[in-house]
């Protein structure tokens, strides 16, 4: 095994979600290594093996190297296995920038919908900050399923760009956000993907429940169904 | 002329520095799209280039292809020049790493201390979470500098990694900050480079001033040196 993943409770951890989901996809072998959030929102323990203290981090051990950070970690898989980007340049161009403007914007969603994938909620209204992100994911989807021909969001194939927004899709259920047309058959295709499945059932299966996490995705909203297994 | 780069005022925009200033420091012709911003934080009329109404962009008129995001016009540009990132595969893991924690952390420094390169300001003693992004930069740019030999941050050659800290360089002049030992003497080799040089003197020629970058710079600080040219 040369890949060694380091990641968070899959309940919670959408930056873990995204290069675990990639290998998956891809059925590249790794080994998970998961380490459960203590109680709090920084895991200092995390230092042992991360260099930021944050998940994910990649230990590639047959060359020691380790890469922390999402979409660096995406990008160093790529280099040994290229179909983790679309083939066609275009298509790369467009899912490279869909892919960074995930790992930088989108903050109302990432702040208000904290993804929790074992609950249901009751949103309400969407703000106005939430209700522009949710916008631009539309137009973002519809354009990449338009002009690639889908059904990924650059193309027929899987690729880093879906990666990056498996949480979104995890978050558009819990919250019942759903986005317009086109792009909301995505959110749900990409839900439906084997890959972001296995890491749904796996956290909604795990037993740990971490407070902080967990008044996060609630914050007093009604929990309409909660899957989590006693 | 093949790649057109839009860009904001250089006296503030720190996203659009980093594709600029490696470009530049790679030689790789473009020609310069300067919007300068409008009064006020949001740029609507941005979205006439820019699908998300941000800045940098770049078009590859030759392709007709649409880059937007500062890391994705890097990791784009790499994949005709393959010197924006280091030929070593360890150093290039590295570089990678560094360029995405950039790209999504650091709030405290980029919040606290906007970058304004014609201005020099008194900082006082930083709070806990700038502080914390002093540490951190610290300590990468150590690690950095000792495992690959520098000068650069991940080895011989400037790559992404540098251009993505090329701002955090302006802004240490213009704090006055000053990272221990091997991190600051990168931080001063890093702002004395000809390509940030470049932008940083452009950058105080520029005769409009934004009041809203303008005021997220002095908050009621004292100024100490105000280069702007009149
Ligand atoms: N920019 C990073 C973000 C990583 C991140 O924030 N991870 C969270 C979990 S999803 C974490 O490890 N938090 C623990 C901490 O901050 O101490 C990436 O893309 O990998
Ligand atoms: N994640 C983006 C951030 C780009 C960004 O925030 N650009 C600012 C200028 S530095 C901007 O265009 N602001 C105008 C607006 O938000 O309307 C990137 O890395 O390129």
């Amino acid at each position: 095994m040369t890949y060694a993943l380091y990641i968070g409770n899959k309940r919670y951890s959408t930056w873990s979600m995204r290069p675990w989901v990639l290998l998956k996809a891809l059925d590249i072998p790794f080994t998970e290594k998961l380490h459960m959030f203590k109680p709090g929102l920084r895991q200092p323990e995390f230092l042992q093996f991360s260099p930021t203290g944050k998940v994910p981090c990649l230990h590639h051990d047959d060359t020691s190297i380790v890469v922390w950070d999402s979409l660096a970690i995406c990008e160093y898989v790529a280099e040994s296995h290229p179909a983790a980007w679309p083939a066609d340049a275009a298509a790369r161009a467009f899912a490279r920038s869909a892919a960074a403007e995930m790992h930088s914007s989108f903050d109302a969603i990432r702040d208000e919908c904290s993804m929790n994938v074992a609950l249901r909620i009751e949103l309400g209204t969407p703000g106005e900050a939430l209700q522009g992100d949710l916008d631009r994911l539309t137009a973002l989807f519809k354009e990449g399923l338009k002009r690639f021909k889908g059904p990924f969001l650059a193309g027929e194939t899987f690729t880093v760009a879906d990666a990056m927004y498996a949480p979104i899709a995890s978050r558009c259920k819990t919250f019942g956000i759903e986005l317009d047309g086109a792009a909301g058959e995505y959110m749900q295709r990409l839900f439906d993907h084997p890959a972001v499945q296995a890491w749904v059932q796996e956290g909604v299966a795990e037993n740990e429940i971490e407070p902080y996490h967990e008044e996060d995705c609630r914050r007093g909203r009604k929990v309409l169904e909660d899957f989590t297994k006693q």
